[in-house]
């Protein structure tokens, strides 16, 4: 694959969407091969076999293996953000892109702690998208130029990609999302985010209730376009990306995954590579997973996006490869097999 | 606290388990001065907060670290082995002793993988614990042994104890021990270990039933005893023994948190200092946890033991300490609050 430098159209994107790679059969077979001669009861390590052939499969490597690995955190303000619909004003994006580029956030600590490379893009913090009650959060060109951003993000020495965001009223936009896609009432999809009271909670969910209204659209693409953010749309880009490179991917909380979904539901092949890394304590969290047809590998009842619930779930991934690497077989030490 | 080099009597073990050290105040108040103040929303990295509050409480540090970790697997014969009860014959437990000794099983990956040192104790394979549906399981000279051999386990300068097993016939003792504390029907406590079919399972509820019947009393360390194994009763006093040093532990699956239960029974703080890596696939096993008044870390569908599950957890721990610790506070770095 070619490098992609920028999007010149939606159409273009929708053909990268059409002309994904699946997995690797080959390596899969060398999994299945190896994972029940482990000295172990088969299926006793349960989940943790389950990731092993998620990364051999996306990988296209067998053993696979957890070297370098890239947490990317996109950053992006949001008209709606004025509406009141945060417990925290605008100004807190900027304020933590520079935390996370001093190493102070808990992003920071956890890639730290389990050896990735952390970047982070700020999509220009000074220009918010559009209020999303009134019409299209961004125009097609500012979609277009978010989405090539994540894009970009991936290579092909890459291992994993680690995915999150910060954003100040995004979880507003993810629950716009996830109303537009599937319908229900607006409350069903939105919560109190970094933590907002009862009032703005309801001031949240009317604006949830006309974003979907003034954007009618149900294809994916237009409703993250529509209701999206810079960073979600980043987002969308990264999950994109890293599977042309054949890259697994993992995803973290709400926001996160409602940018996913507006992928899936342009192309229900889109998330095969990925994996999910935890359930968040946003209500429509869990409910939007189900849609997407995704288990999380955490639920450590966490809210703070960044990739913070992904990030941990990478030390689940080490212990996976760790062990479907690592084990000694039946024959090897000559242990007695079920019988 | 001097050091402990054996048991003399049932009545010496009922005095440690009097004096049991509590958590730290000092330390508790320094963690709970910190936390508020880091660059996150109250409350959102969840679980999270719960752990590295937990690792303070018991390890008297603050910031608590996560740099001396011992895992210790026991290993113990079991006379019920012999009535049909496992998939597996009893020379399996043998042979995976040697196999932890040539690196080879999971959880010398997963320890590997998340830096701890793993030590193995083999009690007695060549003495399989007495047949429980006729009587006890040990002689009290025998229980106390295995227990002090957990007790010996534990040393000053440590920062958490991982604790596990590996036996064949084991989990049968775990539901009988369970079944013995908490009534229900055998069923209920009985799942199929390393995968027994349908009919092992029959039989192995029938020696569950059959060993409570024949042990008939409620006492903790008494059940331990009369239904254990001494792989078992070392776990109890690894737990026990952690908590003379006040070194916070991680407990494992079924047959782990079966003698923790018994400790449990004996005394119920004995176990404040703990926490349970994984939720395992063994029925049994979430009805145990909500006895004792514990949540499971992670939700894996492992069934494995030998200290895979709460091995695995060390990773969740490290991110935890790793965000208390290291993350900036909102005053270092000048992000707004809510407001």
């Amino acid at each position: 694959m070619k490098e992609i430098t920028g999007l010149g159209s939606i159409a273009e994107l929708r053909a990268l969407l059409a002309n994904m790679p699946g997995p690797d059969e080959e390596a899969l077979a060398k999994w299945a091969e190896r994972e029940p001669n482990l000295t172990k009861p088969a299926g006793s390590l349960g989940r943790l076999e389950e990731i092993s052939r998620h990364l051999t499969a996306w990988q296209g490597r067998h053993p696979p293996r957890l070297e370098n690995v890239r947490a990317r955190v996109y950053a992006g303000n949001h008209g709606v953000a004025d509406l009141g619909v945060s417990a925290f004003p605008s100004v807190v994006t900027q304020q933590m892109v520079l935390n996370f580029a001093g190493g102070g956030a808990a992003i920071n600590q956890l890639c730290r702690a389990f050896g990735m490379e952390l970047g982070v893009e700020a999509l220009e913090l000074d220009k918010p998208t559009a209020d999303f009650t009134k019409g299209p959060a961004m125009t097609e060109a500012e979609f277009l130029t978010a989405f090539a951003v994540g894009l970009r993000a991936a290579a092909p020495n890459l291992d994993l990609m680690v995915i999150g965001e910060m954003g100040i009223g995004n979880t507003t936009s993810a629950a716009a999302i996830a109303h537009a896609l599937y319908g229900g009432d607006a409350s069903d999809w939105t919560g109190r985010g970094t933590g907002v009271d009862d009032e703005r909670l309801k001031i949240k969910i009317d604006v949830v209730a006309k974003g979907a209204k003034a954007n009618p659209s149900k294809d994916g693409l237009e409703v993250l376009r529509c209701l999206g953010g810079r960073e979600l749309a980043a987002m969308a880009g990264a999950i994109l990306g890293a599977r042309l490179w054949r890259i697994p991917v993992m995803l973290d909380g709400y926001v996160c995954c409602a940018a996913a979904a507006a992928l899936y539901a342009a192309d229900p092949r889109a998330l095969d590579h990925c994996l999910v890394g935890h359930v968040s304590v946003e209500p429509g969290h869990r409910a939007l997973l189900e849609r997407v047809g995704k288990r999380p590998l955490l639920d450590m009842e966490m809210r703070l996006g960044e990739a913070s619930g992904a990030a941990l779930a990478v030390g689940l991934l080490k212990g996976a490869v760790a062990c479907h690497a690592g084990m000694a077989t039946f024959a090897e030490v000559g242990v007695a097999g079920k019988g």
